[in-house]
């Protein structure tokens, strides 16, 4: 089997699982499925839940398409064949309690002429964080990475809270995770390693949305959470490479924007009460070495 | 009087102007003002308005700064002096009522070295868009152009049609109206174009505010105004130069995110019902000559 079945038969295969668990937990709502197809070659699976007992809106996507590179996607990558392959797995899930953390994650393979690379990662985002979530989240992460360097982690956690990081508010999208991009080397290891941290996903989300979904909650912490969201949204539109560079060279705007939250509000010069719970998520929004902590 | 006092002075007696139109059309709630200074040089007056009778949320801000450009903004711009004047008045309205358009409007004047050049414009976003106060609205800002120049409202109407493009929506933002920037050649005459068009635009906007105020809507109004929305967020933070290049180079984000709507709502691959009103909109969201129409 070659290396673009075996990455997009992984690819797939998680979605499958991840969305299963995420229906398990939800317990009500279903994804539902958009095919699309590109028309120089390949496609995709877009799974979108909505309007659940715990998920307020969700994606599951999967892609594999190959062909030769648009001129815009050319352009950016510098000199090079142009002739690519690329398989992946991003979602976003935002739950409706304000109590359970935003997650978000992304595994691809990429292939471009005889080159080869893989990124990807996962990061949870929090607004009324709890120590022992963050640290759950980190540890179980950190497990998968060390099978394969015991550099892994730290280079990756690093690299996440550099990435998710919204210079104009000073402040990390919210308690990190993983984050790696362009990773080559021996491809057996890597995949391997794609594997693990993939797999790592549902044992290192769903815990936590299983202890917080019943969490009580008022008008005021969903005030605060759309208030927050909107820092998800800016992140995303501003900062984020695979949004800008996906809407810049013809992606599949709807699969692309299904990480935008469900409803959201900016409110001018927001500040939380000094010495309220809202303003305890300041602490949390820099980068921490969690599995240090308490 | 020198340019930059003459400037000045005019962008804020104008911000004094709209807002207190503003004020008069919404008869509840009045602007707050937020001074704010520039470590380097100058500072700016920030004035937000929020849910009033008829503005759920808006802006009017001017700013008038000076000294050197920072190192990210000099290397954006080119090779030149560091040494700089900007002053300027930028404004977004989001009414509460679906059926009253959003506006923005932006007139600056730029100083570097020796060099001098002036930028702006206005343009109309409704919902529930009504052809003749479209055509009002461009009307007045081509009475405003034609005593500068035959070719200036064409120009700055084609203009601004191809800036206030979403390229992943394939729509524009809204009906345009004008775009201009790094105009330069005779100051005097250029200053008085400013005037002509920065006076036009609360007779182009607050008559259109009058006449649909009191227009009756619903649940489903509001909601396709929540969901129109989005699309100005994707712009503002996609697209839009003055956003980013601020976000970018340190400027207040809380004066620049002020165009943020208040409320916003995504959904994933909406599209309105065929035949129904939230559909028409669709066609007016293509570049049109509105006063060769009907």
């Amino acid at each position: 089997m070659d290396w673009r079945q075996k990455t997009q038969g992984y690819v797939e295969g998680l979605q499958d699982r991840i969305c299963a668990a995420l229906e398990g937990v939800d317990g009500k709502a279903r994804f539902l499925e958009d095919r699309w197809t590109r028309p120089g070659g390949g496609g995709g699976k877009t799974r979108v839940i909505t309007d659940g007992a715990v998920i307020e809106k969700g994606g599951v996507n999967t892609s594999a398409v190959w062909g030769e590179l648009p001129p815009a996607q050319l352009a950016k990558m510098g000199p090079g064949p142009a002739e690519f392959f690329a398989t992946g797995v991003s979602l976003v899930i935002h739950p409706r309690n304000p109590r359970v953390p935003i997650v978000h994650a992304n595994f691809r393979y990429f292939e471009r002429g005889d080159a080869y690379w893989f990124g990807g990662g996962a990061d949870l985002t929090p607004y009324y964080p709890v120590l022992e979530d963050v640290k759950h989240f980190h540890r179980t992460l950190k497990t998968a990475c060390d099978g394969h360097g015991a550099d892994k982690y730290p280079e990756y956690k690093a690299w996440c809270d550099r990435y998710f990081f919204l210079k104009h508010r000073n402040e990390t999208r919210g308690v990190g995770g993983l984050f790696y991009d362009n990773v080559t080397g021996d491809r057996e290891a890597r995949f391997a390693m794609m594997q693990s941290l993939g797999d790592a996903f549902i044992p290192a989300y769903v815990p936590i949305v299983e202890r917080r979904k019943h969490d009580a909650y008022g008008e005021r912490e969903r005030e605060f959470q759309l208030v927050r969201r909107g820092r998800y949204v800016e992140f995303n539109l501003v900062y984020d490479k695979g949004t800008t560079f996906g809407l810049d060279t013809g992606g599949r705007t709807e699969s692309i924007l299904m990480s935008l939250p469900p409803l959201v509000r900016w409110v001018y010069d927001y500040k939380p009460e000094p010495g309220s719970e809202e303003e305890r998520l300041t602490d949390f929004l820099r980068p921490r070495d969690w599995l240090a902590e308490g």
